[in-house]
């Protein structure tokens, strides 16, 4: 069936429903160039603007799945699995993940992206390990899975092309904070990528994409809406992202963090946040009889990321990155550390070198910051509470001025906010 | 000053107010290409659905105005004064209106456009007239409105480019209707066109861009306050358009209906608004010892039109075209016409050819609809009620198809409707 695009655009701007057929039809035109980049930014303010219903949010998602391939994996054995996270500073979350659940008897098919703007990248994360690489054919997907049990690689250009150009076009034009599109364009590649169960880590919080938590919440329920329209076993936790996760922020760094809680160690909401997601996944796979809290604090789930790097050309073993120039951030007065603001801290990584501005920009492997206190933890003057690592000093100021308001020493004791906010189910 | 785009479009986006340096900046940048037609999609949907105040419009107005040059029209030793109508079926008042005010003494540089869509274009029914060139340089405007008093030609490329951009985009993108992007779109180019008053023809009703008086007289409103905060005297008349003007619909018909009109007779309607809005046109430019009524019935007016024509290359006493193919649309049954519907007749005429579906269409200067019978005139069975005219045979049927539900005939009689609704002043 064939629309008129401006019948579809002033549809959806006069605040009507979108037909099933204006759907189809409106992301299979533009998939394939018929719909103007223009066309289709006016449609996405009006979208972003005036909303989708659940039934429009679940048809728009199989719209832009049917825009490209199903990822075809034979049975591997295991039941598969997956995880997705909106995003976070010192988000490693994936890397002692995915093994952690291997360890435990499901396979974990994790398509990955890479980062852009202040939150990092799995994938850049894993390729400061020396001869890592993060492009597989579905075969070696399939195999890996069946003979490992977790593969996180790059998404393949075939899921949801749909996806991937509206994502760019939503980027240059101001629309990508709308809830039906977000939650759409998550989960088109997860549906396309054949996973049998997936579990949603969606963080709320300055260091987030959604700062409050009836936004994230929002999100949470409309992806766990969309996973249920499709047949997908979909589970979401809302956690905090409003302090960064773990002590390390950065690509090697964070892989060097990830190995300490694959060996039993550790920082502990890194570790708090890792088997709470792995239960969640395993109990969509229907394994109840493992704990991962016990498998992981055995050690056990490292030889399964040995053998998941070592799988992909990685060096598992290999001395990682270490940056050429590294400076501490004191503090100006004796107290207690009251703020650590996973936004400013997430920006000064991102200046330091650890991400990019632009999709074509290089990252740094050994950028970041370390995190030397806590919130709550008291301070002498002069006691340092960062370090900058970096291999371009000239950007020490850059990410000094990110952090000014953001790390704060004061007077009155604070806590930690709570990690886990709560658990939405179908 | 540099903006980014996306800031521009986030800030309307979320309901804030453009700054005026944002405002010049995004206008400047789109006229220069240095902001993507996607973006200003988007930005157009965000101002639809959002709006603008009354100080972002005026200087959105301006901005627009600034991307081009200002028509520089020397001294013609009389005031200038010229009028705009958004645009109505069988709205030919342009062509006696013109000759009329030259002919009671102020000058009218009226820069005109070609129809697309169901309302006709007054070049499009000049250029009917043999021999008659559209095209004129600033000094041929200049030096017809000192000799004569009147021009109607096109507008030219260099005034407010931005709105000849912005306007093909919003075609495309379901953003017309938005008032304040109409309103800055059509102040924009009679500002730049240099005249000294403005008098607005705006029009409700069936055949009318604006359907409910709500929202053309809020249109009127926002162009009369752009005129006032631009330094232009300007006054709007609200007038119907849910029954055609006058008894001819069509390009050359619409010529030979203005010469009756211009020789002191043709339909009471069309003569009521020429005259109407001569008055409003000749009280801005201080010319007020003059009736415009009594000129108009004179017939003075008529020896104006035959100079302007000439000096633009037209014969005025060449025979204008008539349509190969002329039939009847006939009554049913016998009683009252109680419907004649703009929209209808206006579909009608674009269908037998008098209008363009896209701006590379060419038109017939023959086709249009002849009306035999004014709303409330009493019917006998089979009696001529309209006149299809075309050279297009294969054409009337859609005609016929669009004059379904517009023409009937029924037992009540019914009230023309009242042409002038009100007169809306700074």
């Amino acid at each position: 069936m064939t629309f008129s695009a401006v019948d579809v655009i002033t549809t959806k701007r006069d605040g009507g429903r979108l037909s099933d057929d204006q759907i189809d039809w409106v992301i299979g035109a533009y998939t394939a160039g018929d719909v103007a980049h223009e066309q289709m930014a006016a449609l996405a303010m009006a979208v972003l603007l005036n909303g989708m219903d659940p039934d429009e949010i679940a048809r728009w998602t199989q719209a832009m799945i049917d825009s490209g391939e199903v990822l075809a994996l034979p049975d591997v054995g295991r039941p598969l699995v997956d995880k997705h996270s909106t995003g976070g500073v010192g988000d490693k979350i994936t890397l002692p993940l995915a093994p952690l659940v291997a360890a435990c008897g499901a396979a974990v098919p994790q398509l990955s992206g890479r980062g852009l703007g202040h939150t990092g990248g799995t994938l850049d994360k894993l390729e400061s390990i020396p001869g890592w690489r993060a492009s597989l054919s579905t075969e070696e997907i399939a195999a890996q899975l069946a003979d490992i049990g977790a593969v996180i690689c790059a998404t393949t250009p075939t899921l949801a092309p749909a996806d991937r150009k509206l994502y760019a076009l939503r980027d240059v034009t101001g629309t990508v904070e709308s809830i039906p599109l977000i939650a759409s364009s998550i989960m088109s590649k997860k549906i396309a990528e054949g996973t049998g169960g997936l579990v949603l880590d969606v963080k709320v919080g300055s260091g987030a994409f959604m700062k409050s938590e009836d936004r994230a919440r929002e999100l949470a329920e409309t992806m766990v809406r969309i996973g249920a329209a499709h047949g997908l076993a979909t589970t979401a936790l809302l956690t905090d992202m409003s302090v960064p996760l773990g002590r390390a922020v950065g690509n090697a760094l964070e892989v060097a963090e990830s190995v300490e809680v694959l060996r039993g160690g550790g920082p502990a909401d890194v570790v708090e946040l890792t088997v709470a997601l792995a239960r969640e996944m395993l109990a969509l796979a229907g394994i109840t009889d493992v704990d991962p809290a016990e498998v992981l604090a055995s050690g056990a789930a490292y030889p399964v990321w040995e053998r998941m790097i070592a799988a992909q050309g990685g060096d598992p073993s290999a001395p990682l990155p270490v940056a050429s120039h590294v400076e501490p951030v004191v503090a100006d007065r004796s107290g207690v550390l009251t703020r650590l603001d996973a936004l400013a801290v997430g920006v000064a990584a991102w200046r330091l070198g650890a991400g990019r501005a632009r999709k074509e920009d290089a990252v740094q492997a050994a950028a970041g910051v370390r995190l030397l206190v806590e919130p709550g933890e008291p301070v002498e003057a002069g006691q340092p509470l960062l370090e900058l690592h970096t291999d371009t000093p000239g950007a020490v100021a850059g990410a000094r001025a990110a952090l000014a308001d953001g790390v704060v020493v004061g007077d009155e004791p604070v806590a930690r906010p709570t990690l886990l906010k709560d658990t939405i189910r179908p």
